[in-house]
């Protein structure tokens, strides 16, 4: 297996995870099965698609290459049809979609330094492109995104984001320390989960005490 | 009439029933007169501009030609106006709409093959041509896409889409086999309005009684 | 100072108050602070990018020059740490953001004629330039967005970007009269904020009387 079959091998598992958790975010809000399959598509493609604009690569990959469309409507149906099985794995898709995020944000970040992007927009390109589909599905499905709201998610991939663009400003993004940033943000992420670490909130005031929060506006 | 002006002027009755279904709905939750006529420009241009950006024709059409917004702008403004009228035609809307939708989808498949976007890729962006307007019309309005959730909408659109494909792919990619194509969709959509097709759903189960659904995550 | 560093400052002087609406309605909302910072991110220069995006210059400015980024994140942080003191400046950021309304108009109007965009189509850009990371921060935070309910916003962006059009169009695009048209964006904008100017929104019939209303799709 050479080493493109073997990164088109990784992406294709990673489209397969984030179309698995769409599908079965849009089997609980019942859609219908071109819903669910839809929303299974935007959640697998989606942070590539916004990466692939973003950086001018057109016609983007998920419409390029038929084999990313197909894979995320195949699972996307899978989910449609298996989902109380599917519930049962929730812990298996939790590492999986881990796993897909340390994958997502590696080579989203590079494809966006090989398109000549300084290293803050790439790091930045990175992050979106593994928590973007995550944020169309929550969009899609009338949810605030849960990216915004709980846990280390997107700071997990962008800590990754950020190790991948210095690697590569000193001469090492080889497969190697490549590879080790996908696993830091696979571990970062599965600590996260395991421990329910968190992202700090604002402080709780007692209503009727202090000072009033800020109006929703 | 020539051709090219006879396909300016259904692109344009496509607009204008997109425009009105989405200033509809803009006064359905009582949005003031820009709002409607906002979400009505984003209803009839929405699936447009993505298929243009996708496809790297910058500025998409809904910018680089007025009459488009032009005629979005004029129809929403004058739902907001008349809409006690407006509602009485309902019937008559959710007929043109579904020309919109056949026309939309044979016209943005078309555009991305001709931009040489791959034919799987193709289809799903003729499709997201269709129903990208509705989809943002609903987001706007704060509700989960109808296009998700009950009724055979998309599905027909993707139907349309892939027979585009076909048809190109043989190279009779003729005025007399697309408006066909356009009219499969149409009338597609119109059996299932009038038979209540819809997508199926997933099977709900009784609270309380075996496997638990998968979590709203 | 030269031109090009006053008018640098004003844009960053434009996101920073963006910035600080958008996380200052995330902290409404409880999100983490991530969410705080990627809304503040969202309010700040998704218009921006939108407006990159449409006219072809990739990557957007915000992901090329790291200052556009860097100001958002820092100013969204200060507002997660320091909102109380923030929502007693609620009056000030009003004012900020009405400034930054009006430079965000003209500057994304330009932007797009430059970039050979049509009359009418650049306006639009320019609009959306403007109350595009609005949008963004409401569709996130899970709110209709504001812009399309109530006050005269959108409208005064809408008519400054047309004065700038109208001004380019007769060669006056210079210094002084597009500083007017900004200053006009955000007169509008103030004086509509203290007589609670709105656009008009559809009649309300009460229930039970007359033609039903538009159902709600």
């Amino acid at each position: 297996m050479t080493t493109s079959t073997a990164l088109l091998l990784a992406d294709l598992a990673g489209v397969a995870v984030f179309a698995a958790s769409g599908a079965s975010a849009a089997v609980a809000k019942r859609l219908d099965l071109f819903g669910v399959v839809f929303v299974g598509f935007v959640a697998a493609l989606g942070g590539g698609i916004v990466r692939d604009l973003v950086i001018g690569e057109v016609p983007p990959l998920a419409f390029a290459d038929w084999r990313y469309a197909a894979t995320a409507a195949v699972i996307a149906a899978a989910i449609f049809w298996l989902h109380p099985q599917f519930a049962r794995l929730r812990a298996t898709v939790l590492v999986l979609d881990a796993a897909g995020l340390g994958l997502f944000t590696v080579t989203g970040t590079l494809k966006a330094l090989d398109a000549q992007v300084p290293p803050v927009g790439a790091g930045l390109i990175g992050m979106i492109t593994a928590i973007g589909g995550g944020l169309g599905r929550d969009l899609l499905t009338g949810e605030i995104p849960v990216v915004l709201r709980r846990e280390i998610y997107a700071v997990a991939a962008l800590a990754g984001a950020i190790l991948v663009v210095l690697l590569n400003g000193l001469g090492h993004a080889g497969p190697i320390p490549l590879t080790a940033a996908a696993m830091l943000v696979f571990g970062v992420r599965l600590v996260a989960l395991r421990r329910r670490w968190s992202a700090p909130v604002p402080p709780l005031r007692p209503p009727g005490t202090g000072a009033p929060g800020p109006p929703p506006e």
